[in-house]
């Protein structure tokens, strides 16, 4: 079974040139030049020798009937829209992957047991409606009412802009698909960071989808001149902030040490009244924890704070408050599928690593609906969503020589738990 | 020589209430409103028995004529103007105490040697032209042409708000008196911070006015994903930024430790591209540092920057630009003034600490072309230029008394270095 490495490139080249011009990458969701983009994606999918439909959550699938009805549907795919200026290969890389994979099926001797499906996700990335993953929500039935109900800046609601796109919002009151018709999904995607580019290897093995937690803490001081106010009269929220800063990375580098998963970061900050010569009598600082592991992302912040109170806020007379803004569980992928996906890799000679992803994927939301992998392959320096993401023909082509054969490892193999095939 | 004690406390109520309705306590330089609590103000200095004028400064200037025509001319004063919101005592104490003081000598049985002046300076605060101290400057010889073409935000250049006021911009292209013959200037002031206050004292005799340094600092990391870039592969600006903060304020403690009187603070932060799941690529800092000391001033940042160089920015990929934003120098009080005031606080038996300012005043000004001195009084909380800003009668009273006992004091001694009279 050989995949057609320059139909694959050579997609991957027409497929990303469906850009907004003079500022590439940019496809986004829901607009002419998106629906486009599709059009020809259906194309290509039926020119494959699969059939095409849209379901009721705006996803576009191409399948492959297979040779057993009763053994279920096996799922690939990502989604091909894109953030303003880019990533020219985040998510389509995963689409196309997984067509090449099911056509070579299709122009293989031998049908496979499972039916095979190429799904085109609609939306992953964060919509103009402030909804990201639209149709994986859709599919596994997490796209409740209210969200629906969610408008863009030009007030149209989310439930219009999916009929738009060929979906019926009106029958998205439930999952779309049930546990027991779907084997597993397996999503292809660039890594969006530089670990395998690093490290030099291959193939990141994707164990689990990290948990979010996102916190707002606000340090309350005094604000004062800053001529008038010796050093030992002030109470700084700005120098509390700072060793708060510090405090979470060094105890994120130290969670990393311990082979924990897990990073802590401060993306935003801002002070008050913020003038050079007044000493800051608010800071707030944005505190963002990712983990793989429920527990590291519940336990990071409380010690953190319980330090702070002690050894920033009663030396320095100042309060904390905190707020957690939103959270997200981790989501861990099917055993099996990260085994047959690491098997697939050494049979084929490809270096491999397992790894968490720290984005989210719609990988995530599949995973509420059936057993669910995910594989990675490097990006040039780990840039992403931006113009110069990157990656070379020979990944794009590993990447999905792995998809490939792990699709056809797991249709030959029963699920685990499942009585083996005597 | 007793003064007046309701008739001052009477006068500064009266003159604050001179502020923009609903606004307490707003009187802008070059108002209308401003104009009409400086006619008051001229009112109130010739029905005390001194001679009115406005100086091509548009310095409103009352004097009572000394009984020795060589022996020169000793002044007192400060200003009217306030920032919007406030301050209902910065300025407005230091002209009334000074009329207080010299309406004192005019009721008196012997009249001074020396002819005693009370100044309101135009425009003390920074205006809405881009200057602050505009008639200490103008008197001084330290308002070059440049300056008089800056404009607000309407358009009038500064000249001709000047002219509007009073004054005659086109005779100022050099200092309005001269050495020879200004015997000294002293300011009484509300102190603006919370030294005098938290220590129970008095009045704060000041040694000098600090010179400021500002700088801006730029820690260049890398902008990353913060879920796909574990901690070890981080280039983060804001961790460094945050590192070299403390150590700022860690550094200024220090100093404050060792009795030299600095300050150190930063009171500006930012960060690029300030998303919750970015890594910060950039922060960008304030620096700004004070002290009474040149050489203080000047040595304070470079040793932090090498050490941040080497501690911060070696260990964390980061990169460091340093940019000075502005400096100016400390100024000296003279060393007479400075004792007589202290004397005088004691002949009153009212406690006194020496103390550097660290804001600045007209005194820094006048410093150029006559020996000067300043006082403090305790303010409510060390609140200033705010609503809050308050003073008690009774450290009102204690300030206009030290201020008229040193103006005394000042009439009967020689200066400093002058051949004693015997």
């Amino acid at each position: 079974m050989e995949l057609d490495k320059d139909r694959l490139w050579q997609r991957l080249e027409k497929l990303s040139e469906y850009t907004d011009p003079g500022r590439p990458w940019t496809r986004r969701a829901f607009t002419d030049r998106y629906a486009r983009a599709r059009e020809w994606l259906r194309e290509e999918m039926e020119s494959a020798g699969l059939r095409t439909r849209m379901d009721a959550g705006g996803n576009l699938i191409g399948s492959l009937p297979g040779s057993d009805p009763a053994a279920g549907t096996l799922v690939s795919g990502s989604h091909i829209d894109t953030v303003p200026d880019g990533g020219r290969y985040d998510g389509i890389l995963g689409v196309l992957s997984a067509l090449e994979a099911v056509q070579s099926f299709a122009e293989g001797d031998t049908a496979p047991r499972h039916t095979m499906e190429v799904v085109d996700f609609l939306s992953e990335e964060p919509s103009d409606y402030g909804v990201s993953c639209v149709g994986s929500r859709a599919m596994s039935g997490n796209l409740p009412a209210s969200l629906l109900e969610y408008t863009n800046p030009e007030g149209e609601r989310l439930g219009e802009a999916i009929r738009r796109c060929g979906g019926e919002p009106d029958k998205l009151n439930g999952a779309l698909r049930s546990p027991e018709e779907i084997r597993g999904f397996l999503e292809l995607h660039i890594e969006q960071g530089r670990v395998l580019e690093s490290a030099g290897t291959r193939i990141g093995v994707v164990t689990n989808i990290v948990g979010i937690k996102r916190y707002e803490i606000v340090v309350t001081g005094r604000a004062d001149h800053s001529g008038t106010t010796p050093m030992n009269l002030r109470q700084d929220a700005l120098v509390g902030a700072s060793r708060i800063v510090e405090r979470i990375n060094h105890e994120a580098h130290a969670q990393q040490r311990s082979n924990a998963y897990l990073v802590g970061t401060v993306g935003k900050i801002g002070v008050r009244p913020g003038a050079a010569n007044a000493v800051p009598g608010e800071a707030r600082i944005t505190v963002e924890v990712r983990s793989d592991r429920q527990e590291l992302l519940d336990g990071f912040l409380a010690p953190i704070i319980d330090w702070a109170e002690e050894a920033v806020c009663r030396r320095g007379e100042l309060r904390l408050e905190v707020r957690l803004l939103s959270a997200s569980e981790p989501t861990d992928c099917a055993g099996d599928i990260t085994r047959t996906v690491a098997e697939a890799s050494r049979a084929l000679d490809l270096s491999a690593v397992t790894m968490p992803s720290g984005a989210g994927h719609d990988a995530a939301h599949m995973a509420r609906i059936c057993p669910m992998g995910m594989l990675f392959v490097p990006c040039l320096d780990g840039r992403s969503h931006c113009p110069e993401e990157s990656i070379t023909r020979e990944d794009a082509v590993n990447g999905a020589r792995v998809l490939t054969r792990a699709l056809l490892d797991l249709d030959r193999t029963p699920p685990a738990g499942a009585d083996p095939v005597v």
